[in-house]
């Protein structure tokens, strides 16, 4: 292993990036095409609301081993715009409406009680991974960002277009989302170009971020093996009425 | 919620086996019926060799917690049984020779490399739960063990009968785990029925149980979602040759 010029680190991310984030899934691909029944896309939010709910226990776990100020202020901004700044802000709270929106009961959204194990079990190892792995490798976990704003502009309009249960309200959480996404990356990015400098510091960058590509495909494999024909729900999770 | 009885709650304790232990598992019904490839069995070795190399850990990591010297001596017998007491012996060196008889690379077994992210989450989640609640709940989430001697009885004879590829002697991981798993088991058991005595703590044992279920489960969705037509396996994961 050779150490990589910031620039080749870079262009070594983005291509994890064109060939492992969750945009290729299968499910992605039906849920953005209009392909996915009512209840497999209330599936795919529940699930996706316990990812939600965690983001900020896995941003707050960086602060918490992070000694620069400037570093932390600067994460802090993803505190904000997960949990708001008062009751019925943010982006979870976004994500309420949502499943509000496709007819979940928000306590039981909340309750997560209805969640696949498969979902829990990647979200829970994200948490941790940033929680327990060096603050370089917990930084480089959140580079998915650099590939959300293109899928989620997909995602709106296919959205939008395909499901007449879904609307522009509805989707709100995902207006704000692009903005927030190009200001985390940008700055994570330059934070693990200018701190990677060993090629085992950077070998430690890139497979950050695979497994971070990881978690969000085995997310997807867990809903599409529970609620795409043919269907293997697991006991004890959500069944749609349908 | 009542407080059960000792007897009520041992009930209680193997319905939740009745209803989701993973001898249910579609793949493991094909598994035991000779309905695999060579590929799949393959690829059940490769990621259940994980779970066995994690056991120990998960193991010592229950031992670490408890104060009383007379269950960590019983506990102990289970790292004796997997760790062995010289090279080449114990449950993870017999599970080798499993997947060396299915012509797997034992560099890359132990590499951990080509398991699938969905096996890997669900054992680490397991490993932690042992880790982080009560010694209870650790200890319930072992008791998955009271119905294994009869899964184990069935796989050997169903995969002996199935499969040319698969000889008794690559199966002597299986001969050695009843008696064991009947011990530790009985231990187990024994020990949730004297020590849960608020229904609170029945409630956490029972729930225990169901989480440790959970795991198994979603290991078998993982392969069966990778490996089984129409397959899907994820990105960087084992892909049989055949």
């Amino acid at each position: 292993m050779k150490l990589l010029s910031a620039d080749e680190l870079e262009a070594r991310l983005r291509d994890i990036g064109a060939r492992r984030y969750h945009n290729l899934h299968p499910f992605h691909r039906m849920l953005h095409g209009g392909k996915c029944s009512k209840g497999q896309v209330q599936a795919w939010a529940l699930n996706r609301y316990y990812y939600q709910a965690m983001i900020p226990l896995k941003d707050a776990g960086l602060i918490a081993r992070c000694e620069d100020p400037a570093v932390r202020r600067e994460w802090r901004s993803r505190l904000v715009d997960h949990d708001g700044t008062a009751e019925g802000e943010g982006g979870i709270a976004r994500w309420l409406k949502l499943t509000g929106g496709l007819g979940l009961d928000p306590d039981y959204v909340i309750s997560t009680r209805g969640i696949l194990p498969g979902t829990r079990f990647a979200v829970d190892a994200y948490v941790r991974f940033v929680r327990e792995r060096s603050l370089l490798e917990a930084v480089a976990s959140s580079l998915t960002e650099l590939f959300s704003p293109a899928i989620i502009g997909e995602r709106v309009e296919g959205m939008l277009e395909g499901y007449d249960f879904v609307t522009r309200e509805t989707l709100a959480y995902f207006e704000k989302r692009p903005p927030q996404a190009e200001r985390d990356s940008g700055f994570a990015l330059a934070y693990v170009k200018a701190n990677a400098s060993t090629p085992d510091a950077q070998q430690a960058v890139l497979a950050a971020l695979e497994f971070k590509c990881d978690v969000l495909w085995a997310m997807l494999d867990a809903l599409d093996h529970a609620y795409v024909a043919p269907k293997h729900v697991p006991p004890g999770a959500f069944v749609p009425k349908e």
